[in-house]
């Protein structure tokens, strides 16, 4: 047992001569997983009522007799072109209301019956067949989910979502606050998905009725849920055991993750970010991973070894990046390190996206020759690391609902992104070093010290007394401007803002100013002076101490960031857009009254992470993202999984630009 | 009788117990007037073939209860659901050809016979329900008219348009010029909509056939007034009294006000400009709203006391800043200042659209304390103001004609913007303190001393003529580069460049060259060098003398700014895109000749304005738009109507940031 | 005999009467040749039964009268509007998927057969009336063909292209590399074309499948070639002998001309450059026009006097500049220097489109006086230049095919653009004062010594070996990164980077770095060092040596550029985006080994062009194109044909900044 190390192979894009060169350079390589078949329909399912599965068996049965383990799809990543053609409801209408003809891939109307059955049943044969397969691992259930439709047959399916949710036309008006703009519906085939074409303009974040696109978006979110959960289910009736994944996207808007991780048997994932200085950005996205299955350990289902070829820009990855954020993702809790693609396209759009294998089939090349190192340090690691487990005491609240809802409504300031107040305050504790789940606001917070919650602007169910409970028992509650904006439909609370947040936080908020990025409001912060940008609330303490005041403006010398003692703890409120200077300041207050950092803080580019393993053996990463050497001496000692070293506590540690430790501490 | 205060008031959108405070803080906040029902349709039609009052009943019957004023609306300012499911016909199709669903406000198609059916029975039935109620003081008929349609409703109802424009086939050929590029016309029916379907690239602006396309605007601004006319002639079966007006939006483009104002009892208008630092836009804009009705005082319909929500940034009103710009409106002719809103909605789009009660209904927020200040205020004030008119001896020249075909028209710069160039003028006469009648090209021009007309593109009828009165009298008359080049029809002259105007500005204009924003031609004014920008006519006098001359290129040294003696005045011609200091230079050599300036010109950032009652008492109205105190030496003696006291002449006057001074002089 | 000199007339436009004053002003400015019925069809076929000749037969009846040629039109560059209603059919569906109605020019479905046959019988009914005019001088086939069409005829007649290019759907599966993203089509009656409605996203150039998407490109090259040709054939009926053009426009990526090229009998284009700085790139589109009849003279058919309408700002001609690239329009083979537009017209999307003649008809205008100079001029040189050729050794090869390819295909960077490379290469020869042959890629290449391919992305056929036989024979090949990477099909070798340039270069490729336009990377070459930006390709030799190396990155110390011996002579290989300063001192290189540069190189702005008399007479063009002036000693010695003056080796030569001198060498 090991970490898998792999990823994509479609060997039905050439001759069979050729996958003998794969295998041996697989071997060379260290590759003992491939995912093979994600786009299989075509060839699966030539037509209507033909199955064929002479090729998938020859891949599969290849891949078996060379001792490599399958992470086998069940193919519905793309329609094929007959299906298009003899069912032209099973493609997308467009959000212009556009209904697209064949061409792309994640393509298929989740509500189309036509797709739902045979999505389905190839998912049932593909099942049948290869359930008992012993090299088959993992069942990969189509592919990359996203995206939206707005045909008629998604019109009624949304309908009956609503009926279930709202159980009268009464109760939909008055959470969609109808009787503004005369939209009270008195039947509900009046309801049209919100579109291009009837409430949206500039695009799917202005609308006229930002209730209704929330809904439209949690229903889109739970229709492709259910097109997954059909296929699971359907592999299900021939194989009990063998887990089901599909791969996601981190940080992806459109699908709300934590709704579809009870479905999940384990989360994957594919880690393809916006450029080379996103280290922070992928620990983020690793920890929601993992917060999505309570902390269990998930697969990077895929990476690209070299270059991305979608982008505008495709820069090549640097010698040892590869390497540095396959262990990011091991150091997160990942159990599998997967490629996108083992060997490259010769043709279609990602031809030029990297690959293990390129056009020539090479083995000499600088990118093989670091992917087969790879392959043999996860060799040399074994079984160290699998499901070994992250002990966080920092809890940072991750919310979709609150994500669509802030930036899908009018006001104060469309140049606020939940992503980047929610990254700041992440980049905050990363620096720190200090381990964290990132978890839904459903979660049980009952084991955390530190809940920090980055514009919660939506506050549901009993979320603020599980807030309270937090700080009564001594913790901290963090939170920010655009927070207890609204209820579990997007209005505003009869009351003062932070809503229920206004007795942890003891603040009140009657109005707040938005400024243009270039508009710089300095807070100081004990003796430090911070900027903000734009936004400015302009906070009434109601029984809070000021810990932070704006410097310039009508509103200079009032509260930017307030604490408030509540029970034993406290809840602290940041009111003002701080730059990572000012929400490093804050983090590091809140963080002193708890010994939750790590053994190495505040070295640059340095991340440190801990993983647990069931036996109780602690495991120590540390990655060195920067361009320069890091230098530190060590605080515990053990053994250097990597080199087989040790190390002792007081020794120097050098990690040179793009450094790995391994350390299994005493 | 007094300035009429308060807002749009939607209190249909909360339970009734929430109607007792705001009463009650309309009360503390000197609130005597609401405008409801803008949106009430869904509620007051609820189905095709019921009508339900009681709602609205019970909303005016406790306005009128409370003393305040009820200004009216006749609720077509949105559809209801139930009508755009049953007659889909009546959601318009857009410039793109997609016929739109359901959704949003201000979406009906104007010419679907169905709408214009149902919304004029439905001002009729609100007619005959409340003509009668004591408190209703105007008709508020429809909502911020605007936008297009381009269904085949449309399509049809435009080719009946033009046959009643042209008569002919032949007429209408000619005039659209129809043998370029092979498309006479041999049957009405072959006309199709300028759209992006069609004559259109780019957009609205970019089309083939310029005048088919200005003929669309002017056919949708008259199909959008025939919407309001039905409404109108609706209520006035049984309200034969009553004044009926629609809030019209400032320098809007897309309707032609001056087509409208006939058909409204009184001008009344929206507030929203783009920023702060728009004093000098929105008095122009003030002008024009007032040149609507002959100088009558209009009403400020909308402002927000706070922020906006549908901006990408919404900044907070500063303090000081809604009490400025409400006097500003009295200060052009206002005789009512209006909030939308007064109670803030929890839901929908505008959210988060500033109140003067905010969702938690409170009274000691600083906004809510701002309001009730100037409610004092104005009650202070009394009927001082009601009715002033402005003695203007300056006219501005405001064309939709000039402004519709110079921005639809390809060629010679898509950079010049009408309303840059008529805001530069206007800016210069405000610096000065002149007051200033914005007027339609149409308007009797007797009793002006001063014409300016700038971007004076089309000119139609016996405007020349008129114009040449203006300076045969003594006059001036002032316009710009890209006057004079075109008929009714858009068609250029076939003589020299400007056409009519020749004779009068006494140049001619054979060649312009354009050029990008960061390229500067400095002209030569008297002994000043000022900057040019964007359009260089090459002016070649035919009589005129030459005031000014370009710098640079291969034109300099020729003819820039020049004037022509005609008659017992002069012509004034501006060849050269100036930039605001050679606008004002100019500008102030015209003004040399008549003795039009305010008391107080140039004093940077304060405005003056002047209103003269029925009985001959002259207001002077001082408004301080800096950052900065002013100080200023009286030059009149008189009351000080917001405090009381005196003011001598010779005395000095402070005016903090935001001041205003309402003196009935001596 | 002399250049043809005249432009567009559209006296349709306007009454008789002008004509007349037309005519004088023709007499004055030396115009013998007008171009006339381009946008006839309306005129000619007022309805479906109905042809009417009169108009045009009055056009050209004066214009023989008058003594001037005729350059006649078919008429079919914009539909009449009876025929896009009575056939709904002939207007196009655009890229969107949305069917247009009627409008604009260049409107029709290639595929229609209903403007197939109804265009074709318009030609040949003008054919038959005029084709023994003796004034006809040419023909003129619709206008400025461009454009796509996707409607269902369009897909009817795509696949019927494709069954014809591949034969089988195995075949075609294959091509397009269909097992990607489950796309086997079975049946063809599955492929539509590639549009936003299938496989696009983002625009036309970001495709799912970029073969297929280049075969639509070839597609609509073809089909509207099909169009030309049907028109072609029905004049051919009656005329067998008057050639037959169409205009092109240059660097025109939606038309391959080399597919074009043989159909017609000259090649005739229209240039309107971007801006006035652009000498180089009309010089390139000049040797390209002329390329495309094996060096034979063009025509320039269009060319404004003065200013564009259709840009966003439309700067004006400076003096002379209108003077000086008609010359270069001669100095590089055209035997007509035509305008568009001969009179302006009064109304349209045109109507501030420069003019020979304004909307004032002066003769007195600075244009006017340029226009007439230059028609003396042309008058006083005669017939030297007709038919004379341009003696190149270096060829430069432009392959639609490689832009297509590389732009629509992801990866590796979208900001490399097929011209900016292929521009700086051709500048680098233009500074030279090299005379260049732009060719296709399946041209003779026997008689260059420098064949310069930048961007050869695509290697089709034999051209590898055709490109190693230059080298053999002692020639010097150059190429650049981004070359050999695709076959026909657009799908990557299954070989080393550069395919099957591989042994001319002595390179491999094997992996490639992009960056952002702020990212460069210091290049070494000689003594210099240049910078790289965009896409920097990491060269390993195989043979080949090292001229110039990276300065930065991980690849510093690896060749950028290198030379390969090879037969004879050499491969040279520029990986990396070299500026300005790179790309010519590579250039000044390869020409080292060569005598090919002008006689007087390398002086900023001149331009120095040869054309050669069928009698052998060396005409030797001097261009000054910079704003100073040019002072250089005659090489050799001549008659200057303009001035008739006469021109000794060793004199001095002094070009005004825009001044041209024609020098018959002796």
């Amino acid at each position: 047992m090991k970490v898998l190390f792999g990823g994509d192979y479609n060997p039905e894009q050439w001759p069979e001569t050729v996958w003998d060169e794969d295998y041996k350079l697989f071997d060379l390589a260290g590759i003992d997983t491939v995912t093979v078949g994600v786009f299989a329909w075509a060839s699966t399912q030539p037509g209507p009522d033909v199955y064929d599965f002479a090729v998938l068996d020859r891949v599969v049965e290849r891949a078996a007799a060379e001792g490599r383990a399958v992470c086998l799809a069940t193919g519905t990543g793309a329609l094929p072109p007959w299906l298009a053609r003899a069912h032209p409801e099973v493609n997308r209408t467009d959000f212009e209301g556009r209904r697209h003809r064949y061409g792309q891939r994640h393509n298929a109307c989740p509500s189309s019956p036509v797709f739902r059955r045979l999505s389905a049943e190839l998912a049932r044969r593909v099942g049948q067949r290869y359930a008992a397969h012993p090299s088959v691992v993992a069942w990969h259930v189509g592919n990359e989910y996203g995206g939206a439709c707005y045909c008629d047959l998604c019109a009624e399916a949304f309908r009956d979502w609503l009926r279930a949710r709202y159980g009268s036309l009464d109760a939909l008006n008055e959470a969609w606050y109808t009787t503004f703009w005369s939209h009270t519906f008195t039947d509900w085939a009046q309801i049209e998905p919100p579109s291009a074409l009837t409430e949206h303009w500039r695009g799917p974040d202005h609308t006229a009725f930002p209730t209704m696109t929330l809904d439209y978006l949690r229903f889109t979110s739970d229709a492709l849920l259910a097109n997954f959960i059909d296929e699971k289910a359907a592999i299900r009736e021939s194989s009990p055991d063998i887990p089901v994944t599909t791969n996601f996207m981190g940080l992806y808007r459109p699908i709300d993750y934590h709704r579809w991780a009870p479905h999940l048997d384990f989360a994957s994932w594919d880690n393809y970010p916006p450029d080379d200085r996103s280290h922070a950005r992928m620990a983020l996205a690793h920890d929601l991973m993992r917060g999505l299955k309570d902390g269990a350990p998930f697969w990077l289902m895929e990476q690209t070894p070299s270059f991305t070829a979608c982008r505008d820009v495709n820069p090549l990855k640097r010698p040892g990046i590869m390497r540095l954020w396959s262990w990011q993702a091991v150091a997160h809790g990942a159990d599998a390190v997967l490629f996108f693609q083992l060997r490259a396209s010769r043709g279609a759009c990602e031809k030029y996206h990297g690959a293990v294998i390129g056009h020539a089939g090479r083995s000499d090349t600088r990118v093989f020759t670091e992917v087969a190192a790879l392959g043999a340090e996860l060799s040399r690691l074994g079984d160290a690391t699998l499901g070994a487990r992250t002990p966080a005491g920092v809890a940072l609240l991750f919310d979709w609902d609150s994500w669509w809802a802030l930036e899908i409504t009018d006001g104060p300031s469309r140049l606020v992104r939940y992503l980047d107040v929610v990254l700041a305050y992440y980049r905050a504790l990363w620096d720190a070093g200090v381990d964290v789940d990132v978890l839904p606001v459903a979660a049980d917070l009952s084991s955390y010290d530190v809940v920090v919650a980055p514009a919660l602007y939506m506050v549901k169910g009993d979320l603020a007394a599980r807030l309270e409970q937090v700080a009564d028992r001594g913790g901290s509650v963090l939170t920010t401007f655009l927070s207890g904006r609204a209820d579990e439909n997007n209005n505003a609370f009869g009351t003062d803002v932070p809503g229920p947040l206004g007795p942890l936080l003891g603040v009140r908020v009657d109005e707040w100013d938005a400024r243009g990025a270039d508009v710089v409001n300095p807070v100081t912060l004990g003796g430090a002076t911070v900027a903000s940008r734009l936004l400015f609330e302009l906070v009434v303490p109601q029984g809070a101490e000021v810990v932070g005041t704006y410097g310039a403006d009508f509103y200079a010398g009032t509260p930017a960031v307030t604490r408030n003692a509540f029970g034993a703890g406290h809840g602290w409120y940041v009111g003002a857009g701080l730059d990572q200077a000012g929400v490093s300041w804050v983090v590091e207050r809140v963080l002193d009254g708890h010994d939750l950092r790590g053994p190495y803080p505040h070295v640059p580019d340095l991340e440190t992470t801990t993983r647990v393993a069931a036996d109780g053996t602690r495991l120590r990463f540390l990655l060195n993202h920067g361009a320069d050497a890091v230098d530190i001496v060590a605080r515990a000692g053990g053994a250097d999984l990597l080199t087989g070293g040790r190390v002792e506590a007081g020794d120097p540690i050098g990690l040179p630009p793009g450094g790995v430790l391994v350390l299994r501490e005493d």
